[in-house]
């Protein structure tokens, strides 16, 4: 939706070809199907039922199977308007083409063994980047980073049950436990320690692609609007979320420093500053409780109140940074009693007013969720939440076969294990996946994707 | 802005191919500088610098002078998000590109000659279409039959004064009055009439490119939300305007026949029912002032109140269609009264709460300014008020020009006014224009086209 030089209609399937040359027409009177493979066309789109010229457009012809879907793809570039781009999808549907499923297009590249699931989902995880390091995240995991240490871990795991079923097919070994057993041992340790190794940047993942939700609180008139137009202006890369219309903004993103917040409620922030009040209703706890950090602004030129005090207990263990603002004005807080509540939350001062410490606000988010990793974002592989999730399930597993090996389990009972560890890993490059699911992971697609 | 599949960074110009090249790596190791023009390449753009992959994308490869600008053409297709795209972007500016001005490429194609200005113009018109005619009529006008119809008013003039020329020029004939003036004063008659012609349709053209500024007023709860809710839902395609940033939404249009309406101030009918209050201030004046079409809600159920006589009168003289709302309830409005009052306006009579007039009211508008003249759709050449504007000057100095010619004014001082209606019909097409104005123009274009 909205208004572009370019709009583009794209076609799919065997019939995408002969579908669009029933439109087409270029001055040199030559069908489509009878051109090279990806070149570009000059033409009109004709309806032939009116002979009415619907459009002028650019045609892109893309022959399978060196496509994004693997399968013949038409793409009419038109002009970017919404009667234009109607007018070209009606003509199309008209003439048997039929409206893609969010998410189709790149489904129909998992679906045709283009790409694994983990490379489809990093396909909207791009799209959809917040920062310039979520974008390289989602970079790798397309390109196959993931793909590649998941398919490494799964080998092992299959080596070794192999080399069991080997073990126990051959008479002559009768001790196959003495023999099997420790060498599960040692590669389901080894799997273990690497899946420990993926996870131990998921989080930052997480963040990276979703974005830090984060909440600023405080008692009216501290200066919580200053400091979201603050963080606003000062990092202009603000990304809106738009959901089917223009209309229902849902999330509101500021990057700083390469951390994503997801600044919730802002609306109501803006209007009104008594959030204080509303800290009372259910909502608002929710809204706290859901948070992943709070900004607690407090005034430099007050007494710290009983308010302020039910803030902090209100937020009691969850990521706090201490806004100490109005360092303008003469100070009658007590730094030390804010700190002794504050326990080991971050504390920050500034005048928003002079347009003072928000720098050091800014590198106190980036540490609080970035600590000493900041350079090594190359190793950042996994950050999808099925992703972690299913990581962290076969690592129990293997705890499980693990614990059970040490135990004396006999070997068929932790090849079971071995084998759902597998099949769990599999999951996240699509290998061992159900239907259902794929389906509804595509449905998050955007359309034309 | 926004999130799309796929997003498109374009270059043009001497160096794009070179630029491109700089950052571009296919699988094959080609270079772009040696592929055939109006080909498709997969691969990526990798920063020279750091030699870090900023983006997997497809280049669509278009060499000069086949392309939209008659420039050397590179379209970057990247992915659709808002990081990639300005990573995609920064790394071209690295490299060499600058930023393109809004409307700057078809700014290019028209000073490299491969359209003229009205053709430009269209480009804009096509993108913002409102509605499938208006699309028809820009499409039209950027085929160039606008161009060619006033290019054949031009080339009367010149031949015109070419005759004029060489009567004067062979001294035999002396007598170069009677033989001149009847030939302008022919020919003058000619244009004059040929631009009537296309005047006659401009009031459409240009309601049809640019919407018919509509206003609901009436007194509160007479059902002025009912029936702007009514529009809205029965004609889906509601086409919203966005300045600079998706939060800025300055228009809302309903495809009502074909006819766009751009209901105006519609916040403020939603949000309150005091319009009539309002009516006295000067923002709502102002408001209905500008308005092209008036719908005045009356209340069936209720006597013709004073409130209501005054806004009869507020938009006396105006386009009004006057809707008896709530049929559904016992009639206590007297009719023949309304039709008195109502003059030569429109009377409508509806049942919002039952879907009842809607119809009704839809071919009122409809009729009210395309009497007649709906099948004739094609005959819309003129709808950009700069044109209409064009062409009503030249007619005033054409007609200036055979009123002169009819006073016996001395052939050298008609010759002037025909030679200034020659350049005003010039600029039309961008042949006899500034500049400044040019500028102008292209400067309202969208970014990218």
């Amino acid at each position: 939706m909205g208004e572009g030089a370019i709009a583009i209609v794209r076609l799919s399937g065997d019939e995408a070809v002969q579908i669009a040359d029933r439109v087409f027409r270029s001055p040199s009177g030559k069908q489509l199907a009878e051109e090279q493979s990806h070149t570009i066309h000059y033409g009109h789109l004709i309806d032939p039922g009116s002979n009415e010229t619907i459009e002028e457009v650019m045609v892109s012809l893309m022959k399978a199977p060196k496509t994004f879907t693997r399968e013949d793809v038409v793409e009419v570039n038109c002009h970017g308007g919404l009667v234009a781009v109607n007018r070209v999808l009606a003509l199309l549907l008209k003439e048997g083409a039929r409206l893609a499923e969010p998410g189709e297009f790149t489904k129909r590249a998992f679906l045709n063994g283009r790409i694994d699931l983990s490379q489809s989902e990093a396909v909207m995880d791009l799209i959809r980047a917040k920062t310039d390091r979520a974008m390289n995240v989602a970079l790798g995991q397309m390109e196959g980073k993931l793909s590649k240490l998941v398919g490494e871990l799964r080998q092992a795991l299959i080596e070794t049950l192999a080399q069991v079923e080997v073990n126990i097919d051959y008479p002559e070994y009768d001790d196959v436990e003495e023999m099997t057993v420790p060498l599960m041992i040692e590669k389901c340790t080894w799997v273990r320690d690497e899946i420990d190794k993926l996870l131990k940047t998921s989080a930052q993942g997480k963040i990276l692609r979703e974005g830090l939700s984060t909440v600023i609180i405080g008692r009216p008139n501290v200066g919580k609007s200053s400091l979201l137009n603050s963080l606003v202006q000062e990092n202009k890369a603000i990304v809106t979320d738009i959901a089917g219309t223009t209309r229902d903004i849902i999330e509101e993103y500021v990057n700083v420093r390469g951390v994503p917040l997801r600044l919730v409620d802002t609306a109501g922030i803006r209007e009104t500053e008594d959030i204080v009040e509303r800290i009372g209703v259910e909502r608002s706890r929710q809204v706290l409780k859901e948070a992943d950090l709070i900004l607690l602004v407090l005034n430099n030129a007050e007494v710290l109140s009983e308010e302020d005090k039910r803030l902090f207990e209100a937020v009691e263990g969850m990521d706090t940074i201490v806004v100490v603002n109005k360092t303008d004005l003469p100070a009658k807080i007590d730094l030390s009693e804010v700190a002794e509540i504050a326990g080991d939350n971050n504390i920050v001062t500034t005048s928003l007013l002079e347009e003072e410490g928000v720098m050091e606000l800014e590198e106190a988010i980036a540490n609080l969720f970035f600590t000493g990793t900041i350079e090594a974002e190359d190793m950042t592989y996994v950050s999808n939440a099925r992703h972690i999730a299913l990581l962290h399930k076969a690592r129990t597993i293997i705890e499980d076969a693990l614990a059970a090996a040490e135990a004396g389990v006999p070997v068929d009972m932790i090849q079971i294990d071995v084998t759902r560890s597998w099949e769990v890993l599999g999951e996240i490059v699509g290998d061992t996946v159900q239907e259902g699911l794929i389906n509804q992971l595509f449905s998050q697609f955007c359309l034309g994707k």
